[in-house]
């Protein structure tokens, strides 16, 4: 079969298009501050990303560069300015349990990543709104949210239903607290069959059953071999050379992969297997930290309660 | 000179007098859950140690084991009810960043650990009161705690002043966001000047300056050498056989030396040239975690809002 290929940054520029037509339409455009601590090259890479992405839909984007040990007291500040109305710190900050502290520090109501425990209680939750008058949608976290920006453009969502991934086996390499396990939990919530790999070993998100809320996670056995071949969607994100590339001979014909990795998880002899490849999802998320900031600023969250 | 060994069991036992005294007083004894995921040697050593003191200052101790995946269910129920004071969970349960998700899931009104942010944000903000009346005190973190009060068990505490620690150096090895950092914290604000040392480099925490509330950190570019001799207070807690134990030649005449680690971090031969000894914490670790109970019961704080 001929395998399509899709460029993250052509899907990504439709969603400019409406973001763009959005902010041309109010009188002040939203601020969004960057915090860079470390200038080593990914930060300053993707600092440069979100500028350019900013500017093509008319964004206004502040990037301070802090020493790490002034990142905390950075966000207290954005926090407390009414005149900043995103805020997006380029981790990793200090590579540790304290960059985990910091996610936290920041506002929800200002949390373009979508990381804070507030954010995180939601998703986990299935609390797709944040109020009873459901006008107000709960912001997702921009990785997570780019891939399934990306299913939905590969064309694997059903339409008008409120489980569009029912019936559909995905396979995902890393659970990860900030894209692997909140993603499991969205597309279980989409209603798929859910495998997690990790170091830790293989789980199964289950989509709620009648009288849940959401997902159910069970320990599982099985292997590698047994979840990719049975895999519709399958997404890889293992920063790690360690990891042995997915290759054809493991997928089942047809099935969409995406990889979401710095490093090459999957091998390009899935071309002509797979019915759909997405090497990369980079430049939609950048994206999604567009769509998060215009989210925030037209919810015009002042405060925000524990739910 | 003779070094006095000092036995953190003798120490908890004059507190579990104070605790069994008021525990005596209330018509009903507080109840603590401990949700035990792992039945690996630690944890199962740890909950039996609870259980035992509990048992000798009567507070109830109800032990459940549950798998890893209803963690998080199990938490929430005891959260809601009214007939547990305090949860204990004995971490690791998964041994990645969703231990940090788990402990911000426990009711703060309910931490005996003290591990939520809510009580990490009153710590690192040296608030050390909850109300404006001052009447209800923040729960601190029970290791740190306890690290604090074998310090004044040593004599190291200046009476009667707000700054007990005023003019000491501190040398601490482990800038976890369980025990170290929040240790630093705690005893800058109490007038040391400590450094922190930890793979990522040493830092150094600074006593609140005259306009301020609480600590300032600062890199650092101190040796190891240089800190541990001026260090009046040594403090080590390096999980690894890799880590070089602290020896008589690097500390100073009259040190203070405290292991937290369940490896030896301290070489005997500090004996002779040390003040105080003190090679383990762990049976005031689990005292702190009744006189949290104690506090938490007490204070009968059934909502909490965010400071």
């Amino acid at each position: 079969m001929t395998t399509t290929i899709i460029d993250p940054a052509a899907v990504a520029e439709a969603f400019r298009d409406d973001i763009r037509h959005q902010v041309s339409t109010f009188e002040t455009p939203p601020t969004l501050l960057g915090l860079l601590a470390n200038n080593d090259g990914p930060s300053q890479t993707y600092a440069d990303y979100t500028r350019r992405a900013c500017a093509s839909v008319g964004v206004h984007f502040n990037l301070r560069s802090v020493p790490r040990l002034e990142v905390e007291e950075a966000i207290r500040e954005a926090n407390a300015d009414p005149n900043v109305h995103g805020i997006m710190v380029y981790y990793p900050v200090f590579g540790t349990g304290q960059d985990t502290w910091l996610r936290q520090v920041v506002d929800p109501a200002k949390d373009i990543e979508g990381l804070h425990p507030f954010w995180a209680d939601c998703l986990y939750g299935n609390r797709r709104f944040i109020d009873a008058e459901r006008s107000r949608k709960a912001i997702l976290p921009c990785t997570p949210l780019a891939i399934l920006k990306l299913i939905d453009a590969a064309g694997a969502l059903a339409p008008n239903t409120p489980l569009p991934l029912q019936g559909q086996h995905v396979c995902i390499f890393n659970r990860s607290e900030v894209v692997g396990r909140p993603l499991a939990a969205m597309l279980a919530h989409d209603g798929a069959h859910v495998t997690s790999f990790d170091l830790d070993g293989p789980q199964l998100f289950l989509p709620p059953d009648n009288d849940q809320r959401s997902h159910t996670v069970q320990e599982c056995n099985l292997t590698r071999t047994q979840a990719l071949a049975r895999a519709d969607i399958v997404i890889t994100g293992v920063p790690s050379r360690a990891f042995e590339p997915v290759r054809a001979a493991e997928i089942a014909e047809g099935a969409l992969c995406i990889n979401f990795s710095s490093v090459p998880n999957i091998h390009d002899d899935v071309l002509g297997k797979a019915a759909t490849y997405i090497p990369r999802v980079g430049p939609m998320t950048v994206t999604m930290t567009l769509r998060n900031t215009l989210r925030l600023y037209t919810n015009a969250l002042t405060t925000i309660t524990a739910p």
